[in-house]
């Protein structure tokens, strides 16, 4: 941990002079929003909020902080889970940029199926645009009212739509991005195909701001599916559940847009504490629930014919129990209101611990098996909140307390649990972040878990690419 | 360029006794073949081939080659275009390093859809290996049965079935790589979601062996298509070729997986020169022909179908003059061998000056409007061939020699050819080479059309990441 020094009156006034008064902002009520985490976890400070409106402003920002050696911390919507993109707890000379204002769509070519747009656009209004060119921009998250794409890209953000399209590093043909030395990178390639040389937009996707600052990204459009289906199924193991994803993955191939995996305890706490009172679609309830969507690119008649005939076939093979076909748009989205209102159901639940895991998608099941014995064995009475994108191996692993207990002696297990599921999870050479990055908060278990040589090939780009260590120092790599 | 020094034999002996005298090669004739590139357009020699065993072998010989600072190039099936698997011409001391004895295909995991193979294991084996397990790896590419899938990875090999399942980038999900240093990266890793820092592997896909040398991938496996529906389509213009691309992937999304664009001279020349003869599958010429693929993970029934429905709408709304669709297995094959002929079928017309182009999709028709009469400017005999992806925006742009002209003569105009189509392949932001890579042959090209800051950063992590400058040097960039 670096010493608390705060920001020098005159470099702040030189930052301040790039955006101008009205952007840069030192009044700790102004501040407040930018150093508070979505989940409230972290205690941070800063002196000064920077928001720029266009790449120069970035890069005279960057430049000035390499000249000065001042931390910068890039934000987008503010609603990374890591402690990403707000400073590092302890460090209050960092200076943040948020991207806010640079939202605009800068074109949409829909013969090319690509987008330009710049970093601080909102998902949400990504996603419209594309719709007003008939177009589908697959990416689809809870936050995707207030997130920006620059985020989404710093932390190569997933979701329920990765299963047929990718994450958001499938989704990014080109970036344009500030280097800490405030080099612009022209890299805006609208190419489905070119090798010129080495991947740099990957190496950006995924570094959650610590080589630099993406501004601008040509973006990866789709057809819209002329129709959709979607079912509920009941099912008895997690075995079945992958039987049936491999089944509906050869049915439907791509058409398959989504299978997420829900255990009776996670449906249990989401019927309970809906925000409308719902009932559950099948009557009985069943240790395992899919929802299960099926896309056609030509109608919904053909959808519901592809998802009938998957669940058809299973029932048969009594790989699945029991299933409902949503018969109404209304009833689609309320089989997917469920899904949606998963994470804030555990809340009135008490104290939850958190995983956000992944594991070869045929090691799924085993996994299970194995993290719910060493939960129970560390707390016999907690109850395994387990749910996620089955199709990916990425499980939301959570454990809320038992019933009636102080959420503090149940924490007290916190270190035990974590350190349990991450060592089942590395005996399936898993992840111990499929999807939400590392940020502050995993950055010490990343250090002794990940391949050493790897470890220090990542150090060594951070170093040639950040010799002043100025990007969002202390996230993802220890400084 | 470097001056022709040979290796000390001491160092030789060094090199030799890793791997083994049987698998040191060291007499011309032995050699031959690992220094005469696919299309013979280079002169080059080697002192050493080494034929590795092992991941230790190649190890301890990358560490050597740092110590002696001794070039290395390594190489798959010497089937690159572009002399990126070949010693650098002028460079008489460059050990080479052959990946050929490294085949295995280590396991397949069909419930998770992933395969681990070594570096050398043949593309063919690897689709059979895949089949054999009701899986499908959807590279393809004309030289199959015998091009390496280290080869593949180290120059992002596109092919046919770029479109559905993207190129060997999209197909990778984990890699082992030897380090210059001789340090082995594990990164073999099976998940379909891991946001654990940064993303080395894109890093070494497409690098061309200048990074590393990959001993160990792990690939991602499909579902198999249930059936396949193939037709032959005649069109008048490029944007009726867009059109119809268009309303094929909405109608048959990620199932469609062809879409071949071929000028009519392309197809004449197939024709004509075609190993068994063969009649065009319609009558009457077109200016344009589309091979279109529609494959169905339910039948056949469903995938004709599909297509037939895009093609009677295309036909309706007159985007397409005539089109017929292959009434059998052997009719679809007779239909893709056309394609699998073209580039062939170019040698019996003379020389022939050729283009690995991608320009945005929406592009392609104002692409062909400029090129065609750039070209013809220069040389108005000539005949222009081009084929190519075109969902992907890639075209093979080549141009035969006029009928009765020395080919000398026609050379002379090679590089105001090849400088006309790179400057109107720049105006639209598009790549001089899309899917063959860089290698020697298009070096300097690149340190000219190259946004130079991320030029600058290429070169900053070659420097990094191979400080004494062995691995493959003069590839890709300039040394």
């Amino acid at each position: 941990m670096r010493a608390s020094v705060t920001l020098d009156e005159t470099i702040a006034e030189r930052f301040a002079a790039i955006v101008g008064p009205r952007y840069a902002l030192r009044d700790g009520k102004e501040i407040e929003p930018y150093i508070t985490d979505a989940r409230s976890r972290y205690e941070t400070t800063s002196p000064l909020v920077l928001r720029p409106g266009s790449v120069e402003e970035v890069s005279a920002i960057l430049k000035l902080a390499t000249e000065t050696k001042t931390p910068v911390v890039p934000q987008g919507g503010n609603t990374g889970l890591v402690g990403g993109g707000i400073p590092l707890v302890g460090q209050a000379n960092a200076v943040m940029i948020s991207l806010g204002r640079m939202n605009r769509i800068v074109d949409v070519d829909a013969a090319s199926n690509t987008m330009l747009v710049e970093a601080g656009a909102i998902l949400e209004t990504i996603q419209k645009a594309a719709d007003d060119a008939d177009r589908l921009f697959p990416l689809s998250l809870g936050s995707q009212g207030s997130c920006q794409i620059g985020g989404n890209i710093g932390s190569n953000a997933g979701g329920t739509g990765v299963l047929a399209y990718g994450n958001t590093r499938d989704l990014v043909m080109g970036l344009e991005v500030v280097l800490p030395t405030g080099e612009v990178l022209n890299g805006l390639s609208r190419l489905r195909k070119d090798n010129t040389g080495y991947d740099l937009r990957n190496l950006f996707v995924g570094a959650e701001g610590t080589l630099g600052i993406v501004t601008k990204a040509v973006l990866k459009l789709f057809p819209k599916p002329a129709g959709t289906a979607v079912a509920y199924v009941g099912v008895k193991t997690p075995d079945n559940a992958l039987d049936l994803l491999n089944r509906a993955k050869g049915a439907a191939g791509s058409g398959l847009t989504g299978f997420e995996f829900i255990s009776e305890t996670a449906m249990d706490f989401t019927i309970r504490h809906a925000a409308n009172p719902t009932q559950p679609p099948l009557a009985d309830p069943h240790p395992w629930t899919i929802l299960i969507e099926v896309s056609s690119g030509r109608s919904e008649a053909e959808a519901n014919e592809i998802l009938e005939s998957i669940l058809g076939d299973a029932l048969e093979s009594v790989v699945i129990d029991d299933a409902v076909v949503a018969q109404s748009l209304a009833q689609q989205k309320a089989f997917w209101q469920l899904r949606e209102d998963m994470s804030w159901a555990q809340k009135p639940e008490g104290a939850s611990i958190k995983h956000d895991i992944s594991v070869p998608v045929g090691s799924v099941p085993a996994f299970i098996e194995k993290a719910d014995a060493a939960v129970l064995a560390i707390v016999p009475e907690a109850r395994i909140v387990n749910f996620g994108h089955m199709g990916d191996g990425n499980l939301h692993y959570n454990i809320s307390q038992p019933v009636g207990w102080d959420p503090h002696d149940f924490f007290a297990h916190e270190d035990a649990i974590h350190n349990a599921i991450y060592k089942i999870v590395g005996t399936f050479e898993g992840s111990i972040s499929a999807e939400h990055g590392i940020g502050q908060m995993k950055r010490d278990k990343l250090a002794v878990i990940k391949d050493p040589v790897s470890l220090a090939l990542m150090k060594r780009i951070k170093r040639e690419i950040d010799p002043a260590g100025i990007m969002n120092p202390g996230k993802v790599l220890q400084t």
